[in-house]
């Protein structure tokens, strides 16, 4: 089959790759039919590898259709239309059970395309391990694209703004208005926010978050702009969805007294400088971490049935699964207006 | 002055009475510039005096100017546009100083309009005892309007709405459709509802609710339509805006296991026929009392503000205060498409 | 093999019964080392059985040691000690995976002992269906008597004080205190209570829970005793765990202002007479439901480890599953002094 | 009269000093019965005046006697004992109104002790300024010496543990075993913990934290016995009772997967390093901040009349008003077994 591989820093390729076959009674083969490229993905394009492999399928995000299902698989049967999330869990231990998945404490644990342990998405066809645990049905009522957001972006978007203790008639702020940063944006309406500042650098970015009802802020003035429009006490709640460390000082900034500041973005940094007196004054709570991304759909999948979230608004791209090298490399630019960008086979 | 009066059973008049004066050095006297009549209101007109008292001034939600400030008032001064909420407490107790002041335990706790202990603000001027604590400065960005919804109505839809542990991509419905029952639509979209049932027998109403993004459902056939839109599974929370024995008993059936019923309508049954079974199987939780209205306008305030509510909307019929005796009639009668009901001087 | 068979209201006898055998793959086969007589077994006893079948095994609470596993079993051998709970579920619905088994939606969800659709546990062996959901190992550090305490009554105590919004600091009211209710005492001050005062009819069981540090207060007298201990405020929480209309009604009546009152017992009653002027007035909050035991192992399994919870002390009596008939006349009968009676085999 | 006055770092001096007396219509003088030494006192001590001034009383714990009230004045009368905490709020802005003093907005907040602005109350007698507000009536059933606890000491305790998302069943680690650190304990224990791991470098301190129930930890091999008794998962909630940067990173150290870490010293470093990388990878929260100590009071004050808490236990040495300037001293060489000072006129 077909598959984007990961060979070393900045060097993706679409190659062939060995077809994906059951290697269990647990397993199911999917064939994939639409996967995202998700900013984590940059992470390995710029050769963190979290491994020492080569040569393995990348991607961590898609939906698409069980075409062959081991002996004991239970749940899903040919034909059934499934969501493939970044991690796969044992499904037995107790994070497992409690939906934990990012935490699974079991043998198998692994998440998508960082070894040849689980071989990514961004491929043909993709081996779901303990696919009765792993691969999810699409619930009625949700499409191919907004399935595809439910396997990640949104839900981490989502966990952000919980993280973040947004609640009714709180001032928010969102920095960075990628598409996880802009459906922040919209999740926080849903929990009550009754104002959002919308912080980017980038003015076509700025532009979407204001459609969605957000105030617009020029991240370079972020601090002027939100203290004065606040009259001097910031923000309730900061959601930061870069990870950088620049980015989650100016969160750290923007929040006022009692707030909370919540960091999505991915952030490895050993020695960050962390204002802790400045911590101590406002009474801060921090809160950062990687996403569970089941336990959030009894929430999130009703919200998009029932047409208050709209995460597929946010694909802005989509591509052959061909053309995967070249989509690394405009995702990587950030052509300006480009949000999410989902590749086809 | 001139002040509507209660004389007896569905006698309300609109009458000469004492001005309004200072009897003590925390008191003001407030200038009434609008005042609403509340479904409790009904309840007086009804002879439920909750007094023996007769003559004495009826209303408890006003806004208005204050003309003249006992000696040791500090917060206040005037020409202040001030708000006069239900309750008045004496602000040193416990549950004052929490901001529950429907549950004062200190002396001089009243409710206006109850009887001559403290007369009502459907009056041309009102006399506000302990005012430092008990009339409130219109917050910057609030209307008029706006504010005669916060001292009542709208923070009892909103604890309505609370008490139903409505949160994300929950679903909702409310029996009622009056001002209060209207704003538990809106309020419930605030807290993340995914959709709202709205109940109510006339269609008029209906028709409000829907434009607020709410499912209309007749109130006759609630049960069974709710039961096939959520596939059995009735609906998670219910919000009771009403009061009625029959209408209580409706929310009780129409929400799901696990499910929360909050009654908001006033419901004096001593043994009201309770589904002590049904609750049993469904593992039900049930909420009903009073609204403590100060403490939830650090919510709402701002959720007025910045324009995601509006309760001003509710507002259908505004009367000069000398058609008091009218309006009552009137409001009894319930014309359709009449909601609520505002008075001037 | 043997067992306790019910054949009719105040019929259950110790009986040959067909050995306990796997039917499918998924099954295990569990020797019954220790069985509870729940008091729900009572309503069994007492006619309703729940289903129109006869001759069926009772009972709902054990734990054992497996003997034989279906092929497909993975996370259990034999020799395994385990827990088997009340209800048992598919494993595989959005209920089983949140850890509600007693919300399970899927097929071959049943209760244990209530007809032939699941033969109960009060038997020498017991067939549990997909036993690698609904069996569960004995977690390292607690003794069997814990173990058999943590399959149902445990767990029901602590959610009873959980529904009640116990909380640091609250004074606490816990009606009848058979073992679930002296677990509930128990509970409550781990959840912070201050005070619990403890009521019941029975001056050897007010003696135990005083042991446990509460304040015994005689059932005939509770309203007067603990309205004047509170100086008129009542408790702001009641935990009911008899399940009578008497003694709902009388937990209705001690809780105070803004309180909660939790029902335990199981209560079948279609038109209870609920005082909602009173709960009005109050503004209760009012709880009622079953269990989703497993939920709870993971708060109960280190405060019994750590020895903060006790319940193995509230097993009073051990009979050989041989006197099961007798022992179930016995329970009847309410000794005074018994409280949790355990059957061996 | 005669009080402690600070002249510089190191230099605290028993002195003479202008009487309090009323300054306003609002205030009360408070004769002192009892004052606190607290360690925040000995940043003042050390030198950071929080001011330019010198000469001023210090001290910000005291109970003491009403002997003289201002015209205004409502709630208090000569002969109630009253506790004063740190800070004097407005008593009419909306952070005030909500118990949050610390936050106070409005014109003469202040805090004792730290300039002339607000004298300090480690003198023979306190003026507080809006005393109606700022000066409580000692509940009933308290003691003074609790009552002196309850001024700053235990709230500070139990709001790190608030902080720490503390709940039952949890394992908990305290880094620091002063007053603070063990009350942290003992509310740890309130709060539900299943185990508390109490670390210090001092055997003394540690064995007073075990007759709390706690597990000493020696200081030196927290990370690695903590470790191991938790069988690598770390402690859920991690309360910090130091401030300084080593212990607050030793702190996060010891957190767990999805861990809150809660710190309760001073700390005002301004480039903390923070273990970001760790904290993403845990999925950590963090607070930090001052306490709203009367806020904890309607928790604080029944767990102490009822015999949960003891905070009267960790008062180790009474001294004279007069040896304070001995006191200070001692207290910064942190005489092993000495906890809580106390002064007396």
């Amino acid at each position: 089959m077909k598959a984007l591989c990961y060979f070393g820093e900045r060097d993706i390729r679409y190659d062939s790759f060995e077809d994906a076959r059951l290697q269990s009674d647990d397993d199911v083969i999917v064939k994939m039919e639409k996967c995202g490229i998700c900013g984590s993905d940059l992470h390995i394009y710029h050769g963190h590898g979290f491994s020492a492999d080569t040569g393995f399928c990348v991607g961590h995000e898609a939906v698409g259709e069980v075409v062959e299902t081991g002996r004991s698989v239970k749940r899903l049967k040919s034909g059934d239309k499934v969501m493939i999330s970044a991690a796969a869990g044992c499904g037995e231990c107790g994070p497992c059970l409690a939906g934990h998945i990012n935490r699974c404490q079991g043998r198998g644990a692994a998440c998508y395309g960082l070894s040849h342990a689980l071989e990514g998405c961004q491929a043909e066809a993709i081996r779901v391990p303990k696919a009765d645990f792993n691969a999810w049905k699409i619930p009625d009522g949700i499409s191919i694209d907004q399935a595809l957001m439910l396997t990640d972006n949104l839900p981490t978007a989502y966990l952000g703004c919980l993280n973040a203790d947004i609640g009714p008639g709180k001032t928010i702020a969102v920095v960075g208005l990628g598409p996880i940063g802009l459906m922040a944006v919209e999740a926080a309406f849903v929990l009550g926010a009754s104002r959002v500042f919308a912080v980017d650098l980038v003015a076509e970015r700025r532009a979407m978050a204001e459609k969605l009802g957000a105030t617009p802020v020029d991240g370079k003035e972020a601090g002027d702009v939100i203290r004065e429009a606040t009259k001097g006490r910031g923000a309730d709640s900061v959601v930061e969805a870069v990870g950088s460390d620049a980015t989650i000082r100016l969160a750290l900034s923007l929040a006022g007294r009692q707030g909370t500041v919540s960091v999505i973005g991915v952030n490895q940094t050993r020695d960050f400088s962390f204002p802790m007196g400045l911590a101590f004054a406002k009474g801060l709570t921090f809160r950062i971490g990687t996403c569970s991304v089941q336990c959030h759909w009894p929430d999130l999948v009703p919200l998009i049935r029932d047409g208050r979230l709209h995460p597929e608004r946010f694909i802005t791209t989509e591509l052959p699964l061909s053309q995967g090298a070249e989509a690394y490399r405009l995702f990587e630019a950030r052509e300006a207006g480009t949000l999410k960008t989902v590749l086809v086979p």
